[in-house]
């Protein structure tokens, strides 16, 4: 009778725990389906300050992945990567579903996206003598037939290839095949968001590069609820017998196009020279005396080409002749929205540079129309941020390498710590729109006296310090007297 | 040996009682996981009319707030609120991360919006010497410097300033600053749709003031999900220090703007005059022959300022003179769309408002390409609604206050049962376009005699009855005879 | 005491199944709750050609709807469906929630349907004579006055009818309404793509079709967690006694329109002649030596209605004047993009025709910016189809009647396997791009020779071969020699 007892006990008891264990469920049943009906991805009571979590290893670099499920990326609706690749490194070309806008922080190299219909416009001109496309064609064949390159009068032929150095920012379409070259002594770093939001994915809310050569033995480890298997190139899927027949080559290259054998991962080392066709660097053209502007975008066209073939897609942050916002003892802040670069509109981002020094502050702002991703490349920051309930969900240091979200309307302020700081600002709006609330074009500027007296239970007299007294648009000084009486002439 | 028979019964019964409690749990998981695969939020078997689900009273009037969970909202992706001001009531400023259409059903006021980046073009004229802005910089100054206003050549100056009184249907886009005033005798009554699916709100699907001034000792209550806490404005997430660091201030001036104090919520009493710049009234303008235009919308421009700064962003939907359907005996109808209000392309809104006397009936119709929010400001009419699936989803009687949401494709007729039925429809789009089921423009009328006679499986002669008896476009006699039986002579 | 134990040994059965069930439960709650916050609709491991799922029978034809919760589909962010009208069957008037792209598959017949606003441009002018609207309007009640028909003046007057032919694809918008007559001996077959992703779709993810006429005894069988009950048409859902004040006819015939009594669905037979005004088809036009493209489109204007009301909406995709791909040994390609039909950039979708020989081979290729719904009408092809992480996730028989969904980015390979292929591709951008994989204008012709032989640790003469040897462009031989040593000279 003990052991009938004993096993009733045990029977209650487990009948008890899951009684408990299943409630639980029921809960989060519930909350899942409350979740699903209205996913509440802003209620945002603390952001921090984020840093990858996923290192994707290759022979001659890294891919560092920020976790798009962190409630910060997830509300802004993008995802952000950085990829590290060293001197000699070439990132082998991959495409994304979604738009992505990138930004050089350290180092220089090339760069090459293959857009489809745009013609081959870099040749190797000293050896080649064009005399039409067509006959171009027959041209290689005979040479080719005639021993392999003996009487050959060109030796490559491709699509724009263009020199990348700090600063500047890469607007990159759905689909489009990307490479870069790292043709520097430093590493080159590369930092890019992609816009999972934007109708521009078509797919579900992840980003999802496709590789045309290379592979990533890890897998796509940022991927939730999938089984983790090595990412191979797209050759790798096909027969390789299909290879071979829509290349006309042999089933022994087809197969090494399928990189099996690989274990390099997506950034390679390239041994020897890389000899890609390239525009002269700016100061180094040759004295032909021709467009400048030309030039520095490497465009090399007849006229027919000047389409959406030759449609830049590159400008540069840091150049000094550009910046926005310039006081020489604070800083400078230089924005790149659609009418800088037209092809914005289409990818619907837009990116600022800031570069401050040691106590100069970023008057508090926010963003109208879009979020926005802060990327440090240099130095330290405090940050504030405030949310829509007026909390303060981020109160910290920033240093080079961190990310931090500002979502829609949420309020930042931001200090240099160090002796520069700089940072690249993301935003997810071809031309996002920021409010401030301090300065000479701030929305307490706009706001009668009676308004601000009667809101905040201040004098007229306060109302107008309030009003009048910061005379800067964007930065100021972040160590100005603790106190300050009556209105002062603006420092810039 | 009884107790431990009963005992197992009673094992058993916990058992059986429980996989039913699993079971239900298992289906809810179930459902929850079939509907977050595919959310069936417009599975709408049944509609409501809706009223105010949340009050947030404030020291000078009170905001009433729908429950944008409600499935008919959730299913247009909007959500709704009423602003009650009462007189010498300010509602302070603040910003949403949403596109807003607001209307003003009652009463009059002033209302303010701060553009980022656009100039303060209301100026106390009276006192100021406009020199250039830049001077006028210096000015303000120099007079400071000399006694605090002592020779003061301004009082203040600020963003435009505008009149709003009922029927003007206003826009107004996210992150932008808006404020209202109660100069009336009556309550300020203003509803407001906020469109939470348009790619213009980045954030969630919850609408989510910004307060600049003021607060909301309630929290914000709409929400599910988030643990309720009083919302407080802007300055109150940020630190003194920095507060008056930007604004150049004291410390206790900046302690002040964090309205810590204060629980007078987000709609104030003015005390004593509201001394604003404004133009003067329609009617009231001196006569200076000027465009009387310009005056209508209270632009005080020079050229330069003509641009997103100037964009006209109200329109007055009761004026009689821009009726699009007019019939003295039943009613009329008008429309603001994007032709009229170019901002409405960018908002993706656009609104009608309707009038209609005893008897009058609303032929039957449906949106195209809009989900349509009908708000009653006025009396009271009987509706039916049908759905996809051919059901009647609502049928009764709307009155003064209540809300109702006709999803797209959903057909509708309305007919006044008060002496006068009032309302005004907020659509998702535009450009909505209705089409109607019967009348002269309806899609009866467009298709061919043979398409009806075979589809309804009535005779020629009935289905030209169908198709050309009503002669009317939009309004009819709801209390027409019973039965007709030719064409007749339309009546507008 | 064997009976405790047995019972004791039961419930501990039951339990420890239950654990097991509850467990499982839970999981799926909780995969429930990821998936919730993040769905991964487009973690495709597999694709399969679908058939359809569900067929809803009619008098007179029926209706084959795809599960647009197939995981394919799902990721697509469309429906589909297939119609088939048998000869001189009726599709009765219905519109849609969505924007919808159609392609005639098979068959001929006619058109037609009823843009909101536009006038009745087709008239039966050979005993109407016109004198201005108002008047017609007079006129008819006259002539019905003076016993029905004695001395009336027109039969009909209705918007505009198109005649339908096989490879005729038509675009239609959210919320307009459209019907089809088979006026051939054979059945009329159109295949639809239902863009549910589209902000042009105001309500959730399903599709759902409004019926003016006619019914649907089976019920929007497609839709889960709808209680299944037949669907009727519009009328159904009003009072009668609204729908004869509203049409202004008697309530007999107003039941008439509710297609109570009605079995027939939504396809119905018409007996005798449907004498609808239809233009005269192509090749029997009189001899009126007018603009032969305006008869093309059916277009009777006076100018004033040369806007939306005229704008076109179909294109023949089988008219072999307008390929845009051809090889007479190999087949051809046409494609429909907003720049052949400025409609299609209003709905944001557009269309591919192909038809290829045995053996040949559409070359690898991804779209870069769509997802592709690919519908075989003729004959069966082998098609390989790669993901994002290079596997290979469809490697199969294609037949006609099948459709398989190709998601943004997932390269695919078409080799014809029967004697002719002929399918049709509806895809999700009013312009998609497609990037090759192999060919002149492929990626591997665009990167340099470098990233070439790095990437795919190749000689430079094996990267020649591969960027080299296939000169088409699209379409090329499946059964070329097994192995290729040197370029060759294009096909065409």
């Amino acid at each position: 009778m003990a052991r009938v007892s004993s096993l009733l006990s045990f029977s209650l008891t487990l009948l008890i725990f899951f009684h408990g264990y299943a409630a639980q469920q029921a809960q989060q049943a519930q909350q899942a389906q409350q979740g699903q009906q209205f996913p509440n991805e802003c209620q945002l009571d603390q952001l921090n300050a984020l840093e990858p979590s996923h290192v994707l290893k290759s022979e001659a670099g890294r891919i560092e992945v920020w976790d798009h499920h962190a409630p910060q990326l997830r509300c802004s609706g993008v995802s952000f990567a950085r990829y590290i690749i060293e001197s000699k490194g070439l990132y082998l070309p991959s495409f994304f579903n979604t738009a992505k806008l990138s930004f050089v922080a350290k180092g220089r190299g090339l760069m090459g996206k293959v857009i489809p219909g745009c013609a081959e416009t870099f040749q190797d001109s000293s050896e080649f003598q064009p005399r039409g496309g067509e006959q171009f064609e027959g041209q290689g064949e005979e040479g080719q037939g005639q021993g392999q390159g003996e009487r050959q009068r060109f030796r490559d032929m491709h699509q724009k290839v263009e020199h990348i150095r700090s600063g500047d920012t890469i607007a990159t379409t759905p689909g489009v095949a990307q490479w870069f070259y790292n043709d520097g002594q430093q590493p080159l770093v590369i930092v890019s968001v992609f816009d999972l939001a934007s109708h521009q994915n078509q797919l579900d809310r992840n980003p999802r590069p496709f590789y045309l050569a290379g592979n990533n033995p890890q897998g796509q480890v940022w991927l939730q609820g999938r089984e983790q298997q090595p990412q191979k190139n797209i050759f790798n899927g096909f027969e390789p017998e299909v290879i071979a027949q829509a290349l006309k080559i042999n089933l022994q290259t087809a197969q090494k196009l399928q990189n099996q054998e690989d274990n390099r991962g997506n950034i390679v080392r390239v041994e020897g020279p890389f000899g890609v066709i390239r525009p002269p660097l700016r100061g180094q053209r040759p004295q032909e005396g021709d467009d400048d502007d030309e030039g520095r975008h490497g465009r090399h066209g007849n006229g027919l080409e000047e389409t959406i073939c030759s449609a830049r897609s590159t400008d540069n942050l840091d150049d000094p002749s550009r910046t926005d916002v310039y006081k020489p003892q604070l800083g400078y802040i230089s924005i790149l929205n659609s009418y800088d670069l037209p092809i914005l509109r289409f990818i619907r981002l837009s990116a600022l540079r800031g570069s401050i020094r040691q106590n100069a502050m970023v008057l508090p702002q926010w963003n109208a129309n879009a979020n926005a991703i802060l990327y440090v490349t240099d130095g330290e920051a405090q940050i504030q941020i405030v949310n829509d309930n007026g909390n303060r969900v981020f109160d910290g240091q920033v240093s080079q390498g961190q990310l931090i979200a500002i979502p829609q309307g949420f309020s930042v302020v931001k200090r240099a710590t160090s002796n520069r700081f700089q940072w690249v600002e993301f935003k997810t709006n071809a031309n996002a729109q920021i409010n401030t609330l301090a300065g000479r074009t701030s929305v307490l500027r706009g706001l009668p006296l009676e308004v601000i007296t009667n809101g905040f239970q201040i004098s007229p007299e306060e109302a107008r310090r309030v009003k009048f007294n910061t005379l800067e648009t964007t930065l100021t000084h972040s160590s100005g007297p603790a106190s300050y009486e009556r209105p002062r002439v603006a420092a810039a």
